[in-house]
């Protein structure tokens, strides 16, 4: 399947010999390299040094490096309290690595959960695979219902990477977009560059290529007179954490696009699985942000462009609130309008349907 | 006198033996290289490769650049229609170079105008340091103005840069901030790193550090979400050309910075001289937007960061619309609110004004 040329993330072989498969993003698209991990703690600097990355992405990852230390765990520990003992510190590893993207802390308690019924890597590696499935049939299902809100003609705009290397499927919002495109609908995608690590200039457009959808790659502050200029008909993004109530956290500058789609009166869509959902957090407010390192912004290259006394802000994310949210492709369906009470119920019927699809864990 | 510590564009000697000096701008902040120029073709290379930049400096500079030329022409032809073909040939140079900053075709208009009077070079001279003197004097016209709207204890935003490194004084909006600090207000600067060519970064971070007033780079799309937590109580620009009815074109993402501020309803200034300033343009669609080298986007240092086959688009301006701004700086005074008549009281105002204040052209 052409959709499946591009994956971020793959276990390769058995619960006792196999490995776990990332595709080094930080070096595309000028190489494509993948790297394969034995051990837990070195998933962990990989999620950490954004060899991987994406929300649902780093969720799979961490599932599958949970694996890897229930290996280490039968090796070095001879009770089960110490096999636990391991595996929970593996937990805590993993745990600290990013702070926004929920996903993570979500696959890691479904793991985790299933550690204390069951901690051979084999019942390990089979709910980690079933994460991984549920992640790319709920890819599939957002692709055909957001797909659905996209007609021939449009351009639509995104931001960062939500594609196949943000996911262990085709992706959220450019799983939506490639979905379109697949369809048949003649459709110009404009990509953010994003700024400052550059995901869209290095990711979105690298997967575009690919997939062979047209797309013009731009300034994130070129989107505004875009949207002016009759250019964008709709807006379509990925989330790190949706709150309680609907708003989202995304990569930094996605409220800035969708304010100004409000502005200029343009749908702006997110899409997310429910894995995304944090129903814990009451709002966006709350909704902790990462902050990188300052040498993010101050380098072009190996040139330093502003001065060495410039204090810099970094923040990786913004929250949209959902007031400015059009409407939310899930893998459960569409949330619209976007508040509370529309979040809760979805949540619910999640909750339900779990149990089913999912070996209990 | 501290502000002039920094400055852009310098004639050094007399009408017959001296010569154009230009901070090289594509240099900073790692080094202060100053070039110095004796042809106007070659001064017209630098406009365009953007040794110089900033709609007021490109302005003196191409004044400058006219004397240069009256020059070339005194050696080069014997009669006056001669001398003022190669004047005319070294206008249009100069004119080409890059089509947005109004004040480019201003300053050589006048020029040009001086030359069919007087088209020797001591004349020439002449009305070019009035004109260069005429921008000092604006600026800090311009910079009590706007230094009057902001109160210690605000968050300041503004993006690329428009301070002495884009003028021939102090600057625009950089003047403004620099005033009320040098007024002793406490104030913090937000200070937008300016995609494509990082101008917010290079060159405004560059001159606050010289100044001494505390600032914070940030990404451009970090903007939104600083104006969201309350950071940010003004925001003002420069501007490459402001149309009849009060249009304002200027860097790429201005447009972005002004929809967000009237979001979250925080004041959007503009500064500029009345220079800046197109009657003959009757709004903002008008007005003519350079489209700069994909180069500027698809690359970070020597890495290439878009697939080959990326289709880029790099519109150097936008234009924000009047209905967006809350006032104009102008160094005839303020306008607000922001519309045709207003602009159209001021241009009056100017072309009087200027029958006094400048030798007659």
């Amino acid at each position: 399947m052409r959709d499946r040329e591009i994956w971020a993330v793959e276990w390769r072989g058995e619960a006792r010999d196999g490995e776990l498969v990332l595709l080094d993003q930080r070096l595309l698209p000028a190489e494509e390299v993948h790297l394969t991990y034995l051990g837990a703690r070195e998933v962990a600097e990989a999620i950490r040094d954004m060899v991987v990355r994406g929300a649902p992405a780093i969720g799979v990852t961490a599932a599958y490096a949970m694996v890897l230390a229930s290996r280490e765990a039968r090796r070095g520990a001879d009770s089960r309290a110490q096999r636990l003992e391991h595996l929970s510190a593996a937990r805590a590893a993993l745990a600290a690595t990013r702070p926004t993207a929920v996903n993570l802390f979500w696959a890691l308690e479904r793991m985790w959960r299933r550690a204390q019924s069951d901690d051979s890597p084999e019942a390990m590696l089979e709910l980690a695979r079933a994460l991984h499935a549920e992640d790319v049939d709920g890819n599939r299902r957002m692709a055909a219902l957001g797909a659905a809100r996209i007609d021939s003609g449009m351009g639509v705009l995104t931001h960062c990477n939500a594609g196949a290397l943000a996911t262990g499927g085709v992706g959220t919002a450019l799983g939506v977009i490639a979905r379109a495109h697949a369809d048949g609908k003649q459709i110009h995608v404009y990509v953010d560059e994003t700024r400052p690590r550059l995901q869209g200039a290095r990711l979105t457009a690298w997967e575009l290529s690919r997939l062979g959808v047209p797309y013009t790659l731009v300034c994130d502050s070129a989107a505004a007179s875009l949207m002016k200029h009759g250019r964008i008909q709709l807006c379509v993004t990925g989330a790190d954490r949706i709150a309680a109530n609907g708003d989202a956290a995304n990569k930094i500058g996605t409220y800035s696009v969708a304010v100004n789609a409000h502005h200029h009166r343009i749908p702006f869509h997110v899409a997310a699985p429910l894995s995304t959902f944090d129903a814990a957090i009451p709002d966006g407010d709350h909704i902790p942000i990462e902050e990188r390192d300052p040498s993010e912004i101050h380098a072009w290259g190996d040139e330093r462009t502003c001065p060495e006394d410039a204090r810099i802000y970094n923040p990786a994310f913004d929250v949209t609130p959902a007031s400015l949210i059009t409407s939310i492709f899930t893998d459960a369906g569409e949330i619209a309008p976007v508040g509370r009470d529309e979040v809760h119920r979805l949540l619910a019927s999640r909750d339900t349907r779990r149990e089913q699809a999912v070996p209990a864990s």
